[in-house]
This record gives structure tokens, sequence and C-alpha cells, in this order.
């Protein structure tokens, strides 16, 4: 057993095995001491493993940045908005507990990378709240999509960068793909896995591009982010076909069953290279609109072997089921058969899509015969769409009608690019 | 309006816009017909656009093998068995419904492809059941478990190959790794995206690299299957790190968070190359056992934002939360704060164990402070460990011992490389 030095502590730990240097961490576990390595990660150590602990130096105290300083403004450059709601790229280490901490101040933001400033001007920042991604649902949602729709009709604004968490980011981006209507300019979300303050932090890259995006000529909702593990270039996605893929790798996020929108490199007079042909242009004489509606009482559940179909007992308005590769749930054969439940849910009005857990590809329920009886109980297939984009728009859907008719041709309607039309679902269901 | 050929013609369907020829299914909906092009899409037309419908070919009369046939055995090659649990490898489409149905005799499968029989004897084979892998469940797997244990333990035969459904078969390779101890010799299981009888079926290459492994050196449970679209290689996964990523591609499978054990081409001289060095080696003089309890009061629920924890209600006893990236749930600042019920839940016995939503990458609870506030209820992180592996590892442990510590300390123990303890997950929890 050895006593600890204080939390934010350089400290060198040597154990029978190896010797480890690192900051110290709080630890969670009183039995064993946290770590923060140079490589970024974080290591555990068993007390009683350790032999000798020795600080090589003491925590610094930490500055805050508290005063907000003037937007800057070049003449020849482009005025874009930029909407901080939270995600590592808004926060810095706390060297105490090892755990990131919100900036409180997002010009410190632009303080750690000012390359944005030589390719745009930030003329307007807001900040209505700073909150984990998995901990926003439709209201943040729709707050984020109400500021979105004021800056973009500001005619002295080209674009908009909004940086978010990054778990469900992608929740958000299908959001903002359907609650905009009639977009005008590019709306860009973006992220960084590593906080801002981190020289080896990927946010450098992914606001740079982000900023060339949001001054293009691309009408859409993307997120933009590193396309490898390089800090080399980086992709723009759509906002409804993208997916975080990787829990901390810089090129988290994935297109899925589609391409890039763009490739954009950092070089700010090295231009954007268009990759889809099938993207909306900027036009700066419309205005957005809102629809921004959503019905909460929505489930999304994804299937496993031998899974009794319980959550059927709750009064859902709307169900997403992520089923197998091709979209198929129990049937007869199985456990227990979700046949006769489905039925009887869809009867009572209750609408239930199917997605597929493989996550690429497209559900097609005519090839087998389980996903034929599927079929017949009324269930949607959703083609190649995302569980993710499918729950929002399932949502957005039911806050506009419960007609289950309508809900299908809406569903199966391909409103914001969440079908990729060349995979051919366009025909079935 | 037109009236309908038969099932199973090749029928000429002109529409305004373009002429279609292919074979004619059942259709489930009445207003719709559905064709079988050459390309092996389905593809539906609303009859009220077609303007023509001309018959080709009426349907052939298909002619089924009915004998089993006696098995041939080559002196020099080494003897292996075939179990056939269903999947569309073992499949042949049924011309009438445009379906696929099973086969009657696994012995057709060796007809289809007499290419396997260079490489070794099949001098066994097992069908227990014939059924699509998301009606399985844990009677299934254990069947099969038991009906693999019998194969290895004689000694005749080299290894063991389980032909099966390709959805969730990446469950039954979990299972069979924890349900199989002592391993002697190889378990391989393969799958097609394409039934046996298409000239273009993927079970072709897979077979052939499946029986390579099956006489191998290597003594683990694998997934054998396509490397990538093209049928040059295929690559062995091991059954615990690998996951059905695409809904119908022949390289649908993918190995997660590791490399693949091995790489093998068609040419059947051509040697295995070997891609791991930390697998476990052939030794026939040992005697596979088994630890093939299981409990099944178990769920793997995909957490999304806005999710109400009701699935808490249900008296389960233990569950997989497929959580964030780095495996948070919803705190104090969501809609519905997680946090009492998860303690609740914990306290009163549910084990409670976090993965991650990313597939890729490894869940990591103390960077971010809704990561440490979950961890402090007592859930179990798992490192890089896939959601489903951690489902089936979840009801074999539960099995064995209910005391939470007890299971704590087997969930996090590497029983059957389902850690990747390059990514230091063995530190932390």
């Amino acid at each position: 057993m050895v006593t600890k030095p204080q939390p934010g502590s350089i400290v060198k730990i040597k154990t029978q095995k190896e010797t480890l240097q690192g900051t110290l961490l709080e630890s969670p576990d009183s039995k064993v001491i946290l770590l923060k390595l140079s490589s970024g990660y974080n290591i555990g150590i068993k007390k009683k493993d350790i032999k000798q602990i020795k600080t090589i130096k003491k925590p610094e105290k930490q500055n805050e940045i508290k005063q907000i300083n003037k937007l800057e403004k070049k003449q020849e450059l482009k005025n874009i908005a930029l909407i901080v709601v939270g995600g590592t790229i808004s926060s810095k280490l706390d060297s105490t507990t090892g755990a990131v901490k919100w900036l409180t101040n997002p010009n410190e933001l632009l303080k750690f990378y000012p390359e944005i400033k030589d390719i745009s001007n930030i003329t307007k920042i807001e900040m209505p709240f700073m909150i984990a991604s998995e901990n926003m649902s439709y209201k943040h949602w729709k707050k984020i999509a109400k500021i979105t729709q004021k800056l973009l009709n500001n005619t002295g604004i080209a674009g908009v960068i909004i940086t978010a968490g990054t778990d469900f980011l992608h929740y958000i981006s299908a959001a903002l793909s359907f609650f905009l209507k009639n977009l005008n300019k590019p709306v860009v979300l973006t992220y960084s896995q590593r906080s801002s303050d981190r020289a080896s932090s990927d946010a450098r890259l992914n606001l740079i591009c982000s900023a060339k995006v949001a001054i293009s000529n691309i009408s859409e909702v993307m997120l933009v982010g590193h396309s490898s593990i390089n800090d080399d270039f980086c992709y723009a996605m759509l906002g409804t076909k993208v997916r975080k893929m990787h829990t901390s790798r810089r090129d988290a996020f994935k297109p899925i069953n589609t391409k890039p929108i763009a490739k954009i490199w950092a070089d700010k007079n090295k231009p954007i290279k268009i990759l889809a042909n099938n993207y909306r242009k900027r036009d700066n004489n419309k205005k957005v609109k809102l629809n921004i509606k959503f019905n909460e009482n929505i489930a999304l559940i994804k299937y496993y072997p031998g899974q009794k179909p319980d959550f059927l007992n709750n009064k859902y308005d709307g169900i997403i089921l992520e089923g197998s590769g091709l979209g198929h749930l129990a049937t007869k054969e199985a456990k227990y058969n979700w046949l006769p439940k489905l039925k009887k849910a869809i009867k009572s009005g209750t609408i239930i899509c199917v997605t597929s857990q493989t996550i690429f590809g497209r559900v097609d329920p005519i090839v087998y015969s389980p996903g034929r009886q599927l079929a017949k109980t009324g269930v949607i297939h959703l083609g190649d769409m995302l569980s993710e984009t499918a729950y929002i728009k399932l949502g957005w859907t039911l806050a506009q009608t419960k007609d289950p008719k309508k809900v299908k041709e809406i569903m199966l309607k391909n409103i914001s690019k969440e079908f990729n039309p060349k995979l051919g679902i366009e025909f079935i269901n």
C-alpha cells in the first residue's frame, strides 16, 4: 500500500513488472490508482501491485479565460455562425480528475484554432446549452433547429457550423435534416475525439474543413470529420446517412450505404472535391422554414435471438425494430413467435418499421419465407435507412399524421436522402 | 390491369418507361407484380403501370434429389464432419415463389461443390434441424454444441464444419466459444449469401476455405468466409470477435477489434497464411468437455436518446446495455435520468453490463463525467467486447453463479478471446 499524491500531479509508478509515468487522476475505485499516460489513454493499477510512487511535478493551477473577446472580421472573407452545444470539441482536460470539462467561453475554441479565421469570419456564436449528446433529446434538437433556422435566414451569414458531442451527433444531424425545410445554405455538424486543449486534438482539421464546407455551395445538413486516422483530409457526409462507428478514432464517423458528398483538405486554397452529384445547391434567396413537431412516444428496439416481444405491451405510437440482416424477426419456429403480437399491435394502430442491425446494406423481406411472413403482419421495411435516422423520421412523421397509410407513405418517401435510390429500395414495400 | 401468368414463368413486362424480363414470383401485395431479375434482385412493379406482360417460358418442374449417396473416402485425405442446420447455404431457389427453400438432402451441397472432396473426406453429416438463425435460441445452440463435442472427440475426425444462416451466425459462434471447453480441433462455421444452386453462389469459396481450416492446426471456434466481394480468398475470424456487417454482401462478416486469424485461398495446394499468433494449436489427444448451462432470463438493450428505462421493471437476471461510444447512458441532464433506476436494479441483484453501439473500439467510463456517474452505479463496462458476444457470455455466466462479485470476475476475465488485450481493457473496471 502507498499513499496517494495529489490528483493532477505527474507521477512515476513502479510495479514489479514495469515503471509507468503519467498524470495522476481521481480514481472511482479506492483499490486502484488511475494514471493518464502521455498517449492519452488512462490505465488503472492495483494499489497492491505498486512498489513505489514518486511525484515528478505538482499540479498546475488552471487559468480560465473569462472575457468574451470581440469577434474579428476581415472584409474579404465570408461570415459564418457557430452553434456550440457541448461535446469534447468544446471541452478541455481537468488535470485533477483526468475527465474533461466544458470550455467556459466558446471563444477559447477559436483561440486554440485561429486558422479558422483565415477561411471565414465567425460573426456569431450561440451557446444555448452545454450537454453531452447522449443526454439530448427532442427539446434540444428543436432548440438547435430553431437557432439554425434564424442564422440561415440572416442574409449576412453564409453557413452554420454546429459543434456537439460525438456519441449521438448522428441523431442531431438526422433531426436537423427533417426539421429544416427549404434549406438554403450549408449546415455543418462537427466534433472532436480529443479535447480542444490537447496538441493532438482532431478539432483543428475538423474545424478548418467545416469552415470550408460552411462557405461552399453545398446546401445540405452534413457531418464533417476526419476521413481516416491521418490528419490529411475530411469528408462531408449526409446528415441522414452517417453513423458513429468507432468509440475513439478520429475518423469515427462513416457514411453508410452511400458515398461522402465531398472531400476537404486543410489547405485553405485547395478547393473542395465534390464526390456526389445529387446535392442541393446554395440559394441565398430561399428562406428556411421549420417542420419541427415530434412524437416522442416511440421506441427503437434491437432484436436478439430468444427475445420476448414484451415491449409491445407498452403503448408506443411507433417502433423501429432493428431486425436481422434482411430485416427478419422471430417467426413461428422461434422460442417466442412475434407474428401474432405484431399483428395485434399494428391492428391497434402502432406503426412498426424494420431496419437492419448489420448497419450496411438494405432490408428485403421478400427473399426468405420468415421475411414474407413478417411482411404480411403489416410492418414497414425501411430499405437501407439507418435505424437512428429511422427513429428520428418516425417521431417526426407521427407528429404530422397518425393515419397508418399516410405514415407508411411518408416513411417510404425519400425526403432527406435517407434512402439511397441506387440500392433499388424504392420499388418494394 | 393485366392477368397474371403462373409464378415461376419467365416473363417480359412492358411499362411506359421500360421493358423488364425475369422470373415471375408470388407477390404478397395484390397490386404489385414481383419479378426476379437475372441479377438476382427482386423488383416490384405496380400492376397499374404495366402495359403488357408476355410469358417467355413456363415454369419447370423441379426434381428433388431424394436418396442419400454413400459418402466417398480417399485414403490420402483427412476426414472431417459437417453439421447442417439451415441457412442460405443449405437452400435452393423455389422458382414459383422466388423465395429459397431448404435442401432436402445435405449431400446436395456436396454435389454442387465437389471441390471440397479434393481437400478432405466428409465422413459424417449431421442435420439435427433446419432453421433460420434468427429463430434459433439456447436450445439450438446447445444441440449444436453437443453434436460438435461428440464429433471432435471422435479420433477419426480432424475438424468440424457447421453451415448455418448468416443473420445470427455470430451468436452461434459465440455460444460454441463458451460452451466447448478444452477445445482440441478446428470448429468452423460457414455460410453463403446466395443459395447453393446459383452459379454466383459464394458457397463454393467459403466451403473450400472452411475445409482447409477444418484440417489445419488452428484449434479455435472460427467463422470462415469471404474477405472481400471478390472470390479470391477467405478469412478465418474468431468466433467471439466477429459480426455480420452487411445484409447481403459475400464479405458480410468482419472481425471486430482484432485481426483475422488466417487468410485462406481456394487453391488446395496454397497453404493457409496465419495472421494472428495467439491461437490455440490442435491437440488430437485432448478431450472436449461441455460447459453448456445458460440463463435465458437476460436481455440486450440498445440505448437511444430520450429512452425511458422501462425495461428495468422486468425482472431480468442480467442485461447487456448497448450504450454510447464510450459506454454512456442517460444521466441527470437527460429527459429520463437512468442512474437511480440502475442503482436500484443492481442493488436488487440484476447484473448490468455496458457495451458500445459504435461496434468498433472499446467503452471507457473514466474519460467523461457522465461515464463516471454511471460507473458508480455498479454497472460493468465490457471493454471492447461485442454486444452479441456479451449477451451469450452473460447468459452462460449467470448459469454458473448469481453472486455479483463472481459474475463480474467472470465477465471481465478473457475466457475465449472475447477481449483484445492489446486494446488495454484488462486494467480498468
